[in-house]
């Protein structure tokens, strides 16, 4: 990890270089591919999502083949990276941040160890 | 937000809580929905991301029918959660943590504001 | 397969069945898992694609990782019906049949077999 | 649809195509969509399926907020045919064709007017 930022900070953090992509805060299209997704919009920022979470579980797959060796799964790791990236991407592009993600997680945590989860469904 | 726990403390206190549902940490899959998730294996997880993903889709395209309304977005917010909770399931599930996903997007951010993701593809 | 049934027929015979299951045709949501899909409506419908889709994804990696052994590949024939399946359910859902779809195939092979889709994208 | 192939042959014509454009039956990966994806390999085609599942489920939320306007709808009908086609290629990839997919829901439509997939989960 990069030593200038502290695990703590980093989800806010790249939740500031989203909003630094936008249009309205002079994110270029031709040099970031973020401000590259945000021009494009909602149906692009989608088709990331589907395409990251296909990714993941092909990695998953993956991995358990490779008997869960550690090179096939820090590439399951990144691909996760890459689904939360672009759904911070999404979160932004709609006004949100990984702060309502993480207290969205919060809030079920606080109410029992997910004990809510765990009876809301299935 | 529950006010016993920091919001940079929910993700490790998320990833502890998913260890303790673990077969060999007691997690009982008749009253837990994760040690049941755990012991039905990957192929239920797997589900779960692609279900997740799914419904991340369908909310976003339904939050911008409303025009963005704040409960429709809440409803995205929602299903995000829903989606890092189940990725986190299998991280944990494959001897993973959060933390490991939050190290790659800082070591990512960390290289220059995420050039290296505008520079990776497309 | 069976005996009375030509396999052209099929999807007609399919997109008929499912007609029928539609509560104004006199499906039962109680005893028909169509009619019940039905009745649930969009949302249920387009979960049920995500889902067969990431098990179209699973079943894949799991034939290769397999060496494509004979039972492997039949899971995910099994698993490409079950999309097909629910993609006609959604089709039936908004008035739409396989023939439609079949008719769109045909005009893509008869505009000088798939060039069309050749050129369309990347 | 283009006159000179019936529905019911289509998607043996289709089939058929992908059949001519895999490497050893003299595809090229420089002219055709096709024999490129076959050349890529498995998560090429895979990605593809997850992609166009996402894009079917989206194209589906469009058409209802659109009020199922016909062109909406269409749209619909275009992204399930990709869904399918890429079914295929996959199919095509492991050595299996459409054919099965259409005995195996014949196998099941067989059965009783789809009482088995009823009865099969939830």
């Amino acid at each position: 990890m990069s030593q200038d930022i502290s695990p703590a900070d980093v989800l806010a953090r790249v939740a500031a270089t989203l909003e630094s992509r936008k249009p309205e805060h002079g994110g270029d299209p031709e040099s970031s591919y973020v401000a590259k997704l945000f021009r494009k919009g909602d149906d692009a920022i989608l088709k990331k999502i589907g395409e990251e979470a296909t990714e993941t579980v092909m990695a998953a797959k993956d991995a358990r083949a490779a008997g869960l060796e550690a090179g096939a799964v820090d590439k399951l790791v990144y691909e996760v990276a890459d689904l939360w990236f672009h759904s911070m991407v999404l979160l932004a592009h709609v006004g949100r941040s990984p702060a309502d993600v993480v207290n969205e997680l919060a809030r079920r945590e606080g109410m029992s160890g997910l004990a809510e989860k765990a009876s809301r469904k299935e």
